[in-house]
């Protein structure tokens, strides 16, 4: 039990993790932990759009432990490309630490979601990847575009970046946000980087 | 899909209702939305300590549901008595509007999983309120007894309030608390309410 313990109290610490999001109607960003449990309602929620084979059981245990490794390296914005590998190294030996913290039966389970949905090659973690990749999205558009406006992120960047996993997970998903995506260009809710 | 979308933006809402705890190292007040996602993890850890027939998903799913009714009331601490038929019915009246949201399919899933919570009656609803209020108790008692203190909590007070709960869901889960209550009491981490 001591283990177990343990494990949930090193999770209070994905509590101060921030985002780049600010919680609709708060000045504050958004923290990894709320965030996972709204992406996990969403895809609960997505469910009739998944295909019928989907065990949506599994895609909800992979996005409530999907962002564990942040504990020890922090979050990084999705539009940062630099170094990608050196942090997807460093958050999997995290996920190896902490989950290490629990008993071996539950350890080993979590940690074989956490890989399953960092490899992204089963449907039910394509579904998670559209559902992670989705949240930003829908907030900024809930949101005046607040997060690419505040990082200069432009248009076409988020097509590039968030497109092909939410159309791989989720193609009905992307076709409502590539519509809404346009309307948020026209009114000019994006940065202009130069490297879109 | 726009209900959807709609639903998961009124969730956003939660990540602004604030508890009694606050996170380990953070002077903040811990919000719903953020420990919805800590006892979905806690009851996937506990699962060995859960009767063999007990369904552990549907566990996870009464858990990330379980608070949404506080987007219209806001959280009510454990430890306040009176007004508690008032507060669940216009919780009851939060979590239906607040799930009619989504298309009927989903709104019945997820209001279903919301009122077996709610109505504890069954052994995954009572697992899942054994990790619900086990996990103040874990703050706690890493916290020096931070919300005890600061809203003058009586050791009595807590063990008759969680102590039949937890012991009802997962015994193994309160045999440990118990003793560990007993140190803190004898700690001085807790108040002296006269209601205790």
């Amino acid at each position: 039990m001591q283990r177990i313990v343990d494990f949930v109290l090193e999770l209070d610490k994905l509590k101060a993790v921030t985002r780049k999001n600010r919680p609709l109607g708060l000045a504050r960003y958004e923290n990894s932990a709320e965030h996972s449990w709204q992406i996990a309602l969403l895809a609960m929620s997505l469910q009739p759009y998944a295909d019928p084979g989907i065990d949506i059981e599994r895609v909800v245990g992979m996005l409530l432990v999907h962002d564990i490794g942040e504990i020890d390296t922090g979050d990084t914005n999705v539009y940062v490309e630099d170094g990608q590998a050196e942090r997807q190294a460093a958050e999997r030996a995290a996920a190896v630490r902490i989950f290490a913290l629990l008993p071996p039966a539950q350890a080993e389970t979590m940690l074989a979601l956490w890989q399953e949905f960092d490899a992204a090659a089963t449907p039910e973690a394509r579904f998670a990847h559209a559902a992670d990749r989705a949240m930003p999205v829908l907030l900024n558009l809930a949101n005046d575009g607040q997060s690419w406006r505040e990082n200069g992120i432009a248009h076409a960047r988020v097509l590039r970046r968030v497109g092909p996993p939410i159309r791989a997970g989720c193609p009905a998903l992307w076709y409502y946000l590539e519509a809404r995506l346009e309307e948020a260009r026209l009114r000019g809710w994006f940065g202009a980087d130069a490297d879109a």
